[in-house]
């Protein structure tokens, strides 16, 4: 653990694709293939998520909360199929689902805080 | 406090309804009684987050921020009710008030981070 | 750091604009000018932000994760440039930003978490 920041490089000079500080890894993810339906976009949005935290030094088994967008609750199932295929069962995080609007054809965008 | 994750099982087995790690608690609630108006809902919900925190050895009045999702902003102030009649106003959490979509017949759901 | 809770009280008894806890600052803010377009309550909105961090003994360049609410993602790119102006570009946040409702007039709320 550190006191220091230490910040992860996006796609945009002006915000970070995760934060490490004092234990903790803040992330976000959307989907690089906007054109998918939200089940290819949810495995994509949580396969960035795994390695964005591979490079902070933690893991899907550490997170504690994950925030999931999406853009239609009415498919909600088809992010829900690909969340319970990735997720670790012997530590599923505390998650909330909510519809909101996301940017240009993104379907999915997923937060989360994990334990180094 | 301690390094190690904690993790209290919800309803679903992929996801938890509290996380305790390093002396923070994540926990999520919805109303068990969907067909309630929204002061109801959000009330229940509160009492699951009471629920939930006593659980992971914290309590309301060590809330440090909570965000509250509703489905209908122009009934905000029936939220506002139940919220003003449970916060212990000693010690009041930063908080955060969004209309999104939600399942079902959800009509609100909170998040609350809890010093342990 | 202290293992203590430090509430900063806002404009409304039963919440608080900022919380300090272990070496970590929970604030929110909205713009004061509810009439003023998007950029211009992005800017005050982050102006808030400035001060908020500032009387909890943080800084924008310590900013861990923002999260930033618009009301109408047709204009995000308003939002955007204030926050590019703002941001301290050696220092980036991890972001999120999504479209919801808000209350009122207000067209842009940001969440941060900050460490001290």
């Amino acid at each position: 653990m550190s006191e220091t920041i230490k910040r992860f490089p996006g796609s945009v000079p002006t915000r970070s694709k995760a934060v490490a500080h004092n234990g903790l890894v803040y992330s976000v993810a959307t989907a690089p293939n906007k054109s998918a339906p939200l089940y290819e976009q949810t495995r994509e949005t949580l396969a960035a998520i795994d390695r964005n935290l591979a490079e902070a030094g933690s893991h899907k088994s550490r997170i504690l909360r994950a925030t999931v967008y999406i853009t239609d609750m009415g498919r909600k199932g088809e992010m829900n199929r690909a969340w319970d295929e990735w997720v670790d069962r012997a530590n599923p995080p505390q998650r909330a689902c909510i519809g909101v609007a996301l940017e240009d054809k993104d379907l999915v965008e997923i937060l989360v805080i994990a334990a180094q």
